[in-house]
């Protein structure tokens, strides 16, 4: 079925274009009008109003009272058998409960997505230090102690591209000289586990630990984000490590768990 | 750009293959080879395979280390902005937590979809009494308490179908007659809670409330899932009322809340 063009030749497929429009929605406009749709995803309104039909159709988007589009729960419920998304939050939940439990801190999981982390879960202590992630959120991999682990264990090329930059600076704590943050990522890989001291924002400390799949490859993060100077990170490391190694433990990981 | 068709004509638009594509991929089914994902969304081989190379560039699909497809971190990350998914698990989170706090049981957070149920949101006490729910998953409407919630509270024609049938009986305590049914919803909506006692495993009983959104229609429902004969819905109904109208108020509804 041929796919109409319009002002000007769009060579993108149909697919790209339905893509294109899911695209078009993001943390801070996660209700758009059609125009806003066409606009942000460069298709002509009718071709935008004809796909926007066709995924409401089949619950991919919905429509509210007002007539805005919004992501659909269909699209999150397809979106749930992801492996690295909810599969791996429901392996993990039992130990982030855990880990929250003892510690009543900010318990946090990520998977590295390309050169940035997305935030697979997070608990958020009522009384502990308010952290700026959103899960399915995400951020830059130099700078948090979930970052730090999953760019220390990426793959060489992913590494070199983060270094080469730009490294965003958060505070004057945050580490973007390419050689120093080199020895920050081996000393990651050595010890096992990553620190971020004020690195982030600077009243925050957070200490994670990798995660490994049935290969025995670094697939997560998972870290505990405390107030600056109200714990050691060497004694929040073992706890967060024993978390990380149940969690890997129950993705089917074997015993060579660092 | 056109779009071929293989084996006879297939007359769906580009856009409904895509999301057969997508549809194929089931919590039973969470990885699948291409010719398994052909076969289910009722496409060609060579048409699975472009619309599949084209949703991996994307990040909609993933493919493993033996070449099998499965949902991409890419669509979890767009669909963690349907508002009736993460939007709403986001603003219940707390609640849940203190409702599962002081408690320890089984604490569930559902939306209604169609004619039946999508669990968001399941906290799952480790010593508590094991539930079948999976977040993401289905279940029928008229069997548990968040199910009979949604179901009181949903429109008119939602319930006529609903009450058609067939009503399937997980329990011999499951209601399936509609005119019992349809009495049980109306004390569903006088009480303001819904207790299911037996009506989908024999040993568990579940009390749910409405969460309402801004403009006071229901939205949800919450509930705590206990064992048979451990306490009486009347004394676990006002907490679970309270959590339900504290993410009823997270979510901007007025003070109408029952």
């Amino acid at each position: 079925m041929a796919d109409e063009t319009h002002g000007g030749p769009d060579r993108r497929s149909v697919t790209a274009k339905v893509l294109a429009l899911l695209d078009a929605f993001t943390p801070r406009a996660p209700e758009l009008t059609l125009t806003q749709m066409a606009r942000r995803s460069g298709l002509s309104l009718s071709t935008a109003y004809r796909r926007a039909a066709e995924l409401v159709e089949w619950g991919a988007l919905e429509r509210d009272a007002e007539g805005r589009y919004r992501i659909g729960l269909r699209l999150w419920e397809v979106a749930s058998l992801a492996p690295r998304g909810l599969g791996l939050r429901e392996a993990a939940m039992p130990f982030l409960e855990d880990l929250y439990e003892v510690t009543r801190e900010n318990v946090q999981l990520a998977v590295r997505e390309g050169h940035e982390l997305v935030f697979v879960e997070r608990i958020a202590g009522r009384h502990a230090i308010p952290v700026l992630t959103r899960v399915g959120g995400r951020f830059d991999l130099h700078s948090t102690g979930v970052g730090l682990v999953l760019l220390a264990h990426a793959p060489v090329d992913v590494q070199d591209g983060v270094l080469r930059g730009p490294l965003r600076s958060h505070t004057p704590m945050t580490v973007t000289d390419p050689a120093r943050l080199r020895a920050l990522l081996a000393e990651v890989r050595r010890q096992g586990y990553a620190v971020s001291a004020g690195q982030v924002t600077t009243d925050a400390l957070s200490v994670a630990a990798p995660v490994t799949g049935a290969r025995g490859e670094v697939v997560a993060a998972v870290s505990l984000v405390v107030r600056m100077g109200e714990a050691r990170p060497a004694a929040l490391a073992p706890v967060v490590q024993a978390a990380a190694r149940g969690i890997s433990r129950a993705l089917g990981s074997g015993p060579a768990v660092r």
